[in-house]
C-alpha cells in the first residue's frame, strides 16, 4: 500500500445548528481543513462525503455539500455506515490515495440531525434503523433501551459495575468538554449530577447519552509523494485502519458485554500497525452512551473484560496520567453525536 | 495501482418486486455472483453496499443487506452517488482492492423504490434531490420537465434533432430488452408506438423515460494475486476508472446539451486505459431518458456534438453493427432503472 498522510483537519462548532445549511455546516469544517493543509479547493482530487443523511432535508447531501463547497466536479461520493459513517468516510479516502487513484482526498462528515424530527424520520414509510421488519417494526427497538440499558445491566449483573462507574466516564468527558470551544455541552459535572438527572432506562439517566447533533468535521489526506511536494513536515500517517461490524440482529450477539464489531477491529489494526493495546496512548472511542465507553476499553484491549469498570475508570486509567487518555475532544457525550459527523477527526 | 479484475456478477430480475425485502433482493444478486465466482461468503473481505436509498423502509440498506447475504462482519459501507450509486459502488470496492487494503471484494448495488412513493419520499420534511433549498422547494423541479426535457429542447433547437430520432433510442433498447429474461419491459416497440406514448412534458413521452424499478446487482473484484491463486483465467480486467461531476444547480451549467460530467469522467478513463472513443466496441449508458442517450454518444466522443441525434442514430450506428454497441441490456429505459442498483455491471 502507498503511505497516506492526514495533512489538514477542520471542524464545525457541534451543537443545535439551526442556524445553517447542511452545506454552510460542512464548509465551517473544510475551510478549516484546507487552511490547516495550506491548500485550495482545485488541489483536491475527490471530495468524499460522509452523512448517514436521515434527519436532513436533503435526500442526497453530498450534492450540495460539494457544490458549496467548491466541489461540485469532485464526486459525488457519499458513504454512510450509521454511527461510523465518519470513519468510513476517512477509510474511503485513505484507499483512494492508497490505490494510487488520486492523490490527495479530502473526508467530510457531516450531519444536520435536527431538521426532521425523530418520530419523523422513523414513521416515514415505517422506517427504522437496525432492521425494519424484525427489530424496528415487531419489536419496536430504539438504541437506549433495546441496546445499550441491555448491555449495561449485563456488565453491572456480570462484572458489578456500578451506577457511579458508569457516571465516572460522563464527568471525565465533560471536563475536557467543558475545555473544548466547539463542544456541544461546555460544562463540567459531577457523579451526583449524572446519578440525578432524568431517568431514562435504567440504569441510562439523560447524562449516560448522547445528544442530538449537528456538526461537521474534515481531514484531507495525501501520499507520501504529495505530501513531499508540498513540502509538509508534519503529516500524521495513517499506520492502519481495521474496519468490521457483526449481527445487527441483537437476539444473535454471542453476548451482551462486549461489541465483537470493536473487537475483530481493533485486531485488524493492531495486526497491520504492529503494535498492542498497551502501546496506545491516546484513543477517541464511541461512546454514545456511557456503558458504551467502558465496553470499548475492554474491547481494544486496554483493561481485561468486565474489568472497564471498577477500579480502571476509578483511578482514573483512561485519563490523562494513566494507562490510556479517552476522548480528550469530550466525547460523543460531552463534545455531541453527529452520525457521520466525526467519528475518526473529532 | 495493483491491477484489479471482475471475478463474478449476479443480478436480480428488474421490476415491480413488492415480493421480497430489499436483502432479498440483493441476495438474488449476490448468490449468482459468488456461483459465477465459485466463492462462498467467507471468501470476500468486504462488502460496499450501493444503494441511494431514498424510497425503501430501510434507514440503513446495508445493514440488512448484509446480514442477509451473510455479510454481517464485512461492513457496513454504503455508498451513494445518487444516479450513478451502483458504479460509486464498484469504484469503492475496485480502490479497496487496488489499494491493498483487502484481496477480495463484493460491491452490491441494490434499489427497492416501490415501498415509499414518490410524494412521501419528497415531501419528508420537505426533501428533495438537487438542492432543496433552490431547487425543489423554490423552482419545483424533478426530472422530466426541469432537466431533461429542457435538454432535449435545446438538443432540438440547436441540432434540428427530432422527436423521432428520440424514439429510436427507445426502440433500439426494447429490442434487447425484449430478448433480457430480467429486464423490467421485455417487449419490442416502434416509432409509432413511443410517439404515441402519453406526453409527460413535451417533447418527452412516456416511453422517452425510464421507469421506478426495484433491483439489484453484484461483482466481485479481486487483485491480480488473489485472480492467480484461485485459478480464475477470465477475469473482466478493469483497465481504468473516471470519476467525476457537474455543478447541481442548472442555472449554472455551461449548455443545455451535454453532461460536462461524463465528458470529464470519460477523459479521465480514456487517459488512464490509453485509448480513444473510437476504439471502444460495447457501452452501456446513462439513459433514463432517450436524450440522455444521445448526449451520451456526443459526451463520450462516439460522435462530435449535435450528431448523436440525426443519422448516427438513424443508421444504428449505436447498435450492433454500428460504430459502438450501446445498451444491449436494454438500458435503463428497457431494462429499467433501480437508482443504485445497476449502473456498471448491469
Amino acid at each position: 500500500m502507498r503511505k497516506v498522510g492526514i495533512i489538514g483537519v477542520g471542524q464545525s462548532v457541534f451543537g443545535v445548528r439551526n442556524d445553517v445549511t447542511i452545506q454552510e455546516l460542512a464548509w465551517e469544517a473544510v475551510k478549516e481543513a484546507l487552511e490547516d493543509a495550506g491548500l485550495t479547493q482545485k488541489d483536491i482530487e475527490i471530495s468524499i462525503v460522509g452523512s448517514a443523511g436521515t434527519r436532513t432535508y436533503e435526500l442526497y447531501p453530498a450534492v450540495p455539500v460539494n457544490e458549496y463547497s467548491g466541489f461540485s466536479e469532485k464526486g459525488p461520493l457519499r458513504v454512510e455506515a450509521a454511527c461510523a459513517t465518519g470513519s468510513a468516510a476517512l477509510a474511503v479516502a485513505y484507499n483512494m490515495v492508497a490505490s494510487g487513484f488520486v492523490d490527495i482526498a479530502l473526508a467530510i462528515g457531516v450531519e444536520k440531525m435536527n431538521e426532521v424530527d425523530t418520530a419523523t424520520s422513523l414513521a416515514v414509510g415505517g422506517r427504522g434503523g437496525g432492521n425494519y421488519l424484525w427489530e424496528y417494526h415487531f419489536y419496536g427497538t430504539t438504541f437506549p433501551p433495546a441496546y445499550y440499558a441491555l448491555y449495561a445491566t449485563a456488565h453491572m449483573a456480570k462484572f458489578g459495575t456500578t451506577e457511579e462507574q458508569l457516571a465516572l466516564v460522563r464527568v471525565k468527558n465533560q471536563k475536557y468538554a467543558a475545555r473544548n470551544p466547539k463542544a456541544q455541552f461546555q460544562f463540567e459535572v459531577t457523579v451526583e449530577d449524572v446519578l440525578k438527572s432524568r431517568p431514562i432506562t435504567w440504569p441510562l439517566k439523560l447524562y449516560d447519552c448522547s445528544a442530538i447533533t449537528d456538526g461537521a468535521a474534515a481531514a484531507i489526506v495525501a501520499s507520501e509523494d504529495a505530501i513531499r511536494k508540498l513540502h509538509i513536515d508534519t503529516p500524521v500517517w495513517i499506520e492502519a485502519i481495521g474496519y468490521a461490524s457483526d449481527t445487527s440482529n441483537i437476539t444473535r450477539r454471542e453476548d451482551y458485554v462486549s461489541l465483537k464489531a470493536t473487537k475483530i477491529a481493533a485486531q485488524m489494526a493492531y495486526k497491520k500497525a504492529g503494535i498492542e493495546p498497551k502501546d496506545v496512548e491516546v484513543a477517541e472511542v464511541h461512546d454514545c452512551f456511557t456503558i458504551a465507553e467502558i465496553m470499548a476499553y475492554e474491547d481494544l484491549g486496554f483493561v481485561e473484560k468486565g474489568r472497564g469498570g471498577g477500579k480502571f475508570i476509578e483511578e482514573g486509567q483512561s485519563d490523562i496520567g494513566g494507562k490510556v487518555a479517552v476522548n480528550l475532544s469530550g466525547g460523543l457525550l460531552g463534545k455531541g453525536h453527529p452520525l457521520g459527523g466525526l467519528r475518526a477527526w473529532r
